[in-house]
């Protein structure tokens, strides 16, 4: 993800990694619609690029009318927000772009792209200090899985669960895998086509092959992102990785979940009241069955919520919660 | 699979559900070759269709010379025996249509055809009692959930598991769910494909979904075949299999096992010894992966063990064991 005059520029994940393909956003209505179809995707990529589509929005409103730009990009800001539904980033991205919108005189350009580039970078800072943190809990392991993709793609650069799994490269542990991550292949896709660019060798799995994986011993973390976090710990993440947090304790394979504090929601007291984003049936569905009246049907919920006490410990760039709780989390918040 | 003049007739499963094509085998290498490239698969099917490859095996070599025709079989014998590695039911039904060689005077074809019809109508038979045994523990049951396919296609005919998913159709439990089952999709392409075909209404998940299926308490039972059974009751079936057992013991889901004592492997003392078929990792590896000295692999396990202690009971034609073990599959043998 890039910002340039012309706007932002994205590369198009769909089409990795078979294809490497940029396309550049000149508004925020076309970010919105980058997101909705997962062109980016991500719960930290997806508040980064909301951020500069509010940019986008108000280069677009001020140059329609410089006393209305305010008010005018009201329905930017709602069409970035109903883009994805379940990752927190995107919201509290929006909401720290949309404080920032009362304090600036004349054109709004200068300090909204200075506020969207700081959140950018802070994300980075961020991923840099979690995979840090994150591979420091390895000692000993050898072998790590993934799930998903968590990495440069998926946020402002390095990553969140992949940046543990690059520090944890570095630091020696080099049995690592990733699962392919059905039904979108971001670990097929992704994860180990970003795992193939930095020359970290890896090995992909399918989903259900996990568990056995784990009952050979050869990993000993799982280690994965987050889509929204809950004030107890609860962890909204992509679909599979309740699955494997349940395997995990079945075999004494350590948990762990990474993830900016962004990306916890303080006002959702436990994963009970995660709304869970269904996506279109036909993503698993074979086409013969897409006639009508046809009795095979398909449930495609896109995350799942992995309950907190199967979490060994999240880590966050304010530090690391171990068996996180609501009190254990606490620690977290920037107010306490 | 149907066995006529021209030799035995079977259905392309590697085209389902968009096509419906059959094809005659003529000879045993013919069908150890639909075997190996899985255009049949399933492992009572197996059994079956080599049985009927076996019927080939000695038309052919009779007429090639009458007195000889015993010995001359043996490489077929071999050919078919080294088709798939993992289905016991493959072995049994070659050392049964072998034993019976002995007894035979002049064209073998007449008594061969009725013993292979025999394998084949008695795997039918036994899949009806077992999906109605199986069936009768569902008490109070409202859904289920099946793995891979175990349907009409991978047996003689109604099915192992899927069998009693039929069954228990009839009797009322009306939330079924089946596991797309990565890599070859049999769960997407012909468990739905099957129970379409029936009218029976049928709901497809991500493998990786099953485990936050179990946790809304939709489903109450796990039904799955098996390649092979040890002596103690473990089961290696396809994979994913395992971690379906894993999740179900954590949620209290039941687990059950649906395979003919033709499945069992008495020689077979527990999981651990059961080699698992490892198949090529271009099944799951995108094809940008397959350049030479790429860091990206796959690990393509076909099949996957469950311990005896994760399955609540393994129904057979002989009966049902409840809590396998050692001891309580012992009831099964012939010998007993």
């Amino acid at each position: 993800m890039q910002w340039g005059e012309q706007g932002l520029r994205l590369l198009d994940q769909r089409r990795l990694p078979g294809a490497v393909e940029y396309e550049t956003f000149d508004s925020a209505l076309g970010v919105a619609e980058a997101i909705a179809s997962m062109r980016v995707r991500g719960a930290p990529a997806i508040g980064i690029a909301a951020a500069y589509g509010v940019v986008l929005a108000a280069r677009q409103r001020y140059r329609e009318n410089p006393s209305t730009w305010r008010e005018a990009i009201g329905l930017d800001l709602n069409a970035l927000a109903g883009s994805r539904p379940t990752a927190v980033n995107l919201f509290w991205a929006l909401e720290r772009m949309r404080s920032e919108t009362g304090k600036i005189e004349g054109d709004p350009e200068p300090h909204l792209l200075q506020v969207a580039r700081s959140i950018h970078d802070d994300d980075i800072s961020a991923n840099r200090a979690m995979g840090e943190m994150g591979a420091s809990q390895f000692a000993g392991a050898s072998g790590v899985l993934t799930h998903c993709n968590t990495g440069s793609l998926a946020t402002g650069g390095y990553g969140t669960a992949l940046g543990v799994v690059r520090s944890a490269y570095r630091r020696g542990v080099s049995n690592i895998f990733a699962t392919e991550t059905r039904p979108w292949l971001q670990g097929a896709r992704l994860t180990v086509w970003e795992l193939e660019q930095d020359g970290i060798p890896a090995t992909l799995i399918a989903d259900s092959a996990a568990a056995y994986l784990m009952k050979t011993g050869v990993v000993q973390w799982i280690v994965v992102g987050a889509d929204r976090i809950a004030a107890n710990g609860d962890t909204a993440n992509k679909i599979g990785t309740y699955a494997l947090a349940v395997a995990a304790r079945h075999h004494g394979v350590k948990f762990m979940v990474v993830a900016p504090t962004s990306t916890i929601d303080w006002t959702t007291e436990s994963g009970e009241s995660i709304r869970i984003e269904e996506r279109d049936q036909s993503e698993l569905l074979n086409p013969y069955f897409a006639k009508p009246g046809c009795v095979i049907k398909a449930w495609n919920p896109v995350f799942d919520v992995t309950p907190a006490e199967l979490i060994d410990c999240i880590v966050t760039e304010r530090g690391i919660v171990r068996n996180p709780d609501r009190q254990a989390m606490r620690a977290l918040r920037a107010d306490a």
